[in-house]
């Protein structure tokens, strides 16, 4: 059972191992109704200690898990979190969020821990490192190379998040700094603390978390880039203005502490040229357009800093655009209270945020715009109860369309009003629909919206350097995209310039945000010790038992077999071409191939190659070696002509014990040779091995 | 004929396509002599319209060119400047270079364009942009999904400069930049500013450099942050307070403006506890360890931001390593003007250099360092004419070595004396030595001398964090390694923290420090369109003619063929395995191939179906597909089993054309389906094909 933090009077942090309770605090508020719910603050907190217990506690903790323990300890989390997210859910209501927002939150939230696990076990070798490229080899005589890899960093990932996504701003980038391996304190936005530390609850309770992994402090943490240094990153999330005084200190400058930053952005969403509902009262594309427009207005009341902020269209479709947006709204939108029934748009997270957003409105109004829907009064909202009247103690706001006729408006590019609120512009042609876009300074994503191929190049390539995600619209993606608003863990979040210049998930991408590169020089030998990857020139141990007859268990990088030779003649070479229907001249026309520029005459086939190296390699009988699943890099470097001859080594090159499995992958370095000891073909074999052989193989 | 610039008497810039010069400057003086080479000054140059002609100019010209074109220029930069480097070594004489020191810097900087030559070619398509990471689908339908693209900057690289390496230091910057396609703006360090303007010079005269590809600017940049925004990126050499100062400008912090500084490092070698000269007089390591250290003193007169600082020893071995270095510094080092025939070691850059590392050596005995080998007296040096004399003119220091008996002094871990100075600290176990190595607070580059593979492993883990560069010194590397002070174009050059937290050079990876990595999503049909890679669920070309009857000039991504279906029967299995020798029991023993838990029972060879599948798909005669020259990412994915059938489908994936050959390279997407329609292995087949096929295939 979970009791969640709605009741108690004070919110508590969660550092060094226990809950920590402050006297008093900052009051927050019920979006809806006005309630009082928590008191916060972080006065008397130990943040000194609470960073040293991450650098020390934390990172022995998370040091002694492999990438792939780590990825199903957030598995597990996940899991956890999702049987208890109806107790999220209640919690949620209270910050303005519909159930829709709520599911963009809590179970967004829970999915970022979902494929991180995923594809920390796929896209991670199990072990503590991640190799970065191939080896370079920098001596003549191979002794000598050079080999990038990813360490993680030292110390800890203090993570500053936005009050619009309490739950889900904290896992993505909790999560990824948990699978490199750095333990995370997180400091979520006061107004909506309590739905945060209801998440940490479930998180400490599950007794999933590594000592130290995690650490959550409630209310402020000013000065805290004073404890932090270049073994430390900073993840930012937030208003431009704070960001731009935590990027000027003194710690950030000059002792190196690593920072990212994710601020404001006035996303555009461009509708192509091509679009036209004049010519097409169907035109999927246009209807597309103006339901993401709606969407992103409405969803989170457009507290999200991917919403759509800037409408950019044709000069002669602003007034189809502005009336059909309107329509929508018209028909779609139902203000209320989050928990009465029928609500599609909640309030805003606070009075306060709903105040400065009505700034923001008549700051746009007094830059050329004009409001062409809505307005700045208090809307009449869905009480709880079910009654409709005019909001009083909640932070209610109605949609507010504005359009400006001079498309270059200052503040149109400029203001961000964080709320439901989009601004329409009109462009003449396709260079001046990138240059606007590219007037926001920098977002974090734009749409376009367009079903011609050529079109869609020139804005993508346009706007792609000032753009951190874009997403291309049409009929063929109207149903299944996954929409404008929404950063998937897979892809990138952040933008350039305005939008902060950080750059959050991507998937494995933001795991070596975490991580430091490095260049590491030296033998093969070393090369291998220091990586777990066999490299060739590293000593080999070809010991009497076939290498295949070892379990994973025994099996050790190094580990390999030099076969006997086999010769290849032409009756070889024709038997093959016959059986397999690869009749290709260069193995059945002497003088044909003699003519091709890469062969001296017939050859073998690559196929037959590669099929008698296994011929050479395989160990027959049952063994702990259950499957050949793939094979990688394959290059045949030598044409090998009827008279040569040919032998195989294979060397255990990487060996990946599943965490879930009786099994693991074992990768084979694989080099074919012919009778003058020439290269003929170098690949990678790719086996499933048992980490424990069957009886008759130990 | 190539002039250099030694002889005029103000230095002029190069900006906005034609040389421009000051009416006079700072005068900047040959290192050995003193006499006046030139004047330096940017009075009158203009800025902004340097900026802004890279941005157009520059841009519009590199725009035109793909990526291999771009490598092709920059082999042909590199061969011209090599056939004039006589006139460069020349000029670098002036410096206080030794012959020895301008290889480092003249052929060093051309081995750079010829590295990045290569590597553009072979790692890079032949197109504008770099594809990033498997496509991600994120619809059940895969009608949606995402890829990742770098896109280059469509700004200007700005460079500034150390006086160190004038030409290195230049084209290190220059060659990534000039790859990814974004234009430079030079600007070297004054004193040396002769011999960057020389090298320029060269390359403007040699008609290879595109239209504003490469701009200098000579004398003071101040401001020029101003003119630049997110669009740009700032490339920094120099001292740490100068990069503070860039960092906190207003124009990084907010307005998005890409910086990466190298600034001061002070580098350590360590001894591995391993190393015992007493034990073994003949060590290896020892001999190589303190070889190393020679070097790195003498090397540019010490003036090398990668040179050893700390030398970091086994307690018991800090008089050992004292005397050895002063033995062997005593038998190889001769201070000279670098035009005297034997000198080895030449002057510091300038008199004030010469007088800013006498304060540093000061300040290090402030802090406890005693002088073991060397003075601050101003030593005899071997003039031009052959001559011993105390130097009169010159900026001559002699090598000196200090050792601290308070390994913690902070003197020895944050002053830098950028001069022929090293100094000796002794450690107690590996764990103090980690410490005190990274009490450096991040540092471009460490040595590990030691044979222990445990060691070894101890102290580059515990140091890799602190370090861009970690190189481990053992017998078998000692005569091929590349060697401490030397960052080669393949791996990263920059360190964490103090060492200004940047990223150089390491092939590719600083060619995306020019480019922008975005998240495009949309259909299969969209992400082929914006990447010129085919994705599966992209429309495909099926035509009569067989594609591999298409020339490279007529063939596009999307043409493909689907093969017609043959059974394999289990008499086709046995043949195989009796044929290759490849009689693992899953192809020859039901009852254990049953009881292996990935198989039905006996099941194809996977490199049966490889081969069926050329069969399948293979155009016999002679055509423009030359080769199969590899595969890639081979999966099986569902067992065959006998009475199955497969047929294949082929799809052009990619086409990467080759600028100097009349062939280029054809990636093709393969799936073999069984009668099921079920995916039986997927792979890429790598062909190379004719630009235009022979006469019988058009």
């Amino acid at each position: 059972m979970t009791t969640t933090t709605i009741d108690t009077r004070v919110l508590p942090s969660y550092v060094q191992g226990s809950w920590w309770e402050p006297r008093t605090g900052t009051p927050t508020r019920d979006a809806s109704t006005g309630e009082v719910l928590a008191l916060v603050s972080s006065e008397g907190l130990d943040l000194k200690g609470t960073v040293e217990y991450a650098r020390t506690v934390g990172q022995a903790s998370l040091g002694e898990l492999t990438f792939h323990q780590r990825a199903l300890r957030l598995k597990a989390l996940a899991t956890y979190l999702n049987a208890l997210k109806e107790d999220l859910y209640a919690v949620s209501d209270r910050t303005g969020a519909t159930r829709r927002d709520s599911l963009v939150d809590v179970d967004g939230g829970i999915g970022v821990l979902f494929t991180y696990s995923s594809k920390g076990r796929r896209e991670l070798p199990n072990t503590q490192i991640i190799v970065d490229g191939d080896v370079e080899n920098l001596a003549k005589d191979n002794s000598f190379g050079g080999q990038h890899v990813y360490q993680r960093l030292p110390g800890v990932a203090f993570q500053v998040n936005a009050f619009n996504f309490p739950v889900w701003g904290m896992l993505e980038k909790f999560a990824p700094a948990f699978l490199a391996g750095v333990p995370s304190i997180v400091k979520p936005a006061t107004p909506t603390a309590f739905l945060t530390e209801a998440a940490v609850r479930i998180m400490v309770e599950s007794g999933l978390l590594p000592d130290g992994s995690l650490q959550l402090v409630c209310g402020s943490v000013r000065g805290f880039l004073d404890d932090l240094d270049l073994r430390d990153a900073v993840g930012f999330t937030g208003a431009a203005s704070t960001a731009l005084a935590l990027a000027g200190h003194p710690g950030v400058l000059s002792s190196g502490v690593r920072l990212t930053t994710e601020t404001d952005s006035l996303n555009a969403a461009i509708l192509g040229p091509d679009v036209d509902p004049d010519a097409d009262p169907e035109s999927p594309e246009f209807t597309a357009f103006v339901a993401s427009i709606v969407t992103e207005m409405t969803s989170k009341a457009g507290q999200k800093c991917t919403a759509i902020r800037r409408v950019i269209v044709p000069v002669g479709m602003v007034d189809a655009v502005v009336a059909a947006v309107g329509a929508r709204l018209d028909a779609r939108v139902v203000i209320g209270d989050p928990r009465a029934e029928g609500v599609t748009m909640g309030p805003l997270a606070s009075v306060d945020q709903r105040d400065e957003v009505r700034r923001a409105i008549d700051a746009l109004t007094r830059g050329g715009g004009r409001i062409a829907y809505g307005s700045l009064d208090d809307p009449e909202v869905r009480q709880a109860d079910g009654t409709v009247e005019v909001s009083r103690g909640g932070a209610f706001l109605s949609p507010v369309l504005l359009r400006f006729d001079d498309a270059d408006s200052d503040a149109v590019h400029q203001i961000e009003a964080f709320g439901p609120v989009a601004s329409v512009i009109g462009y003449r042609d396709i260079a001046d629909a990138v240059r606007l876009a590219n007037r926001g300074g920098g977002s974090l994503v734009a749409t376009v919206a367009s079903h011609d191929p050529a079109a869609v190049a020139a804005l993508v390539s346009g706007i792609a350097p000032f753009h951190g995600r874009v997403l291309v619209l049409d009929r063929d993606d109207a149903k299944t995209s996954t929409g404008h608003g929404s950063p998937v863990p897979h892809l990138i979040h952040g933008g350039p310039g305005r939008a902060g210049g950080g750059e959050e998930l991507g998937g494995i991408r933001s795991v070596k945000h975490y991580m430091r590169r490095i260049a590491i020089q030296g033998t093969p030998a070393v090369l291998t010790t220091l990586t777990g990857r066999w490299r060739a020139g590293a000593p080999k141990e070809l010991g009497a038992e076939h290498p295949f007859r070892k379990p994973l268990s025994k099996l050790r990088i190094g580990d390999g077999i030099v076969s006997v030779e086999r010769e290849i003649t032409l009756d070889d070479i024709s038997h093959f071409a016959e059986f397999t229907g690869d009749t290709f001249y260069a193995h059945t026309d002497e003088e044909a191939a003699a003519a091709n520029p890469f062969f001296p005459g017939r050859v073998a086939h690559g196929y037959l190659l590669l099929a008698w190296a296994a011929g050479l390699f395989v160990d027959p009988d049952p063994g702990p070696v259950l499957a050949n699943y793939g094979l990688e890099n394959l290059r045949f470097l030598t044409p090998v002509s009827p008279g040569d001859s040919v032998h195989v080594a294979l060397t255990a090159k990487e060996i990946t014990p599943r965490e879930t499995e009786d099994y693991g992958e074992v990768r084979w370095d694989a080099v074919l040779y012919n009778q003058r000891e020439e290269a003929v073909a170098t690949y990678d074999v790719l086996t499933l091995v048992a980490k424990e052989g069957p009886s008759n193989a130990l």
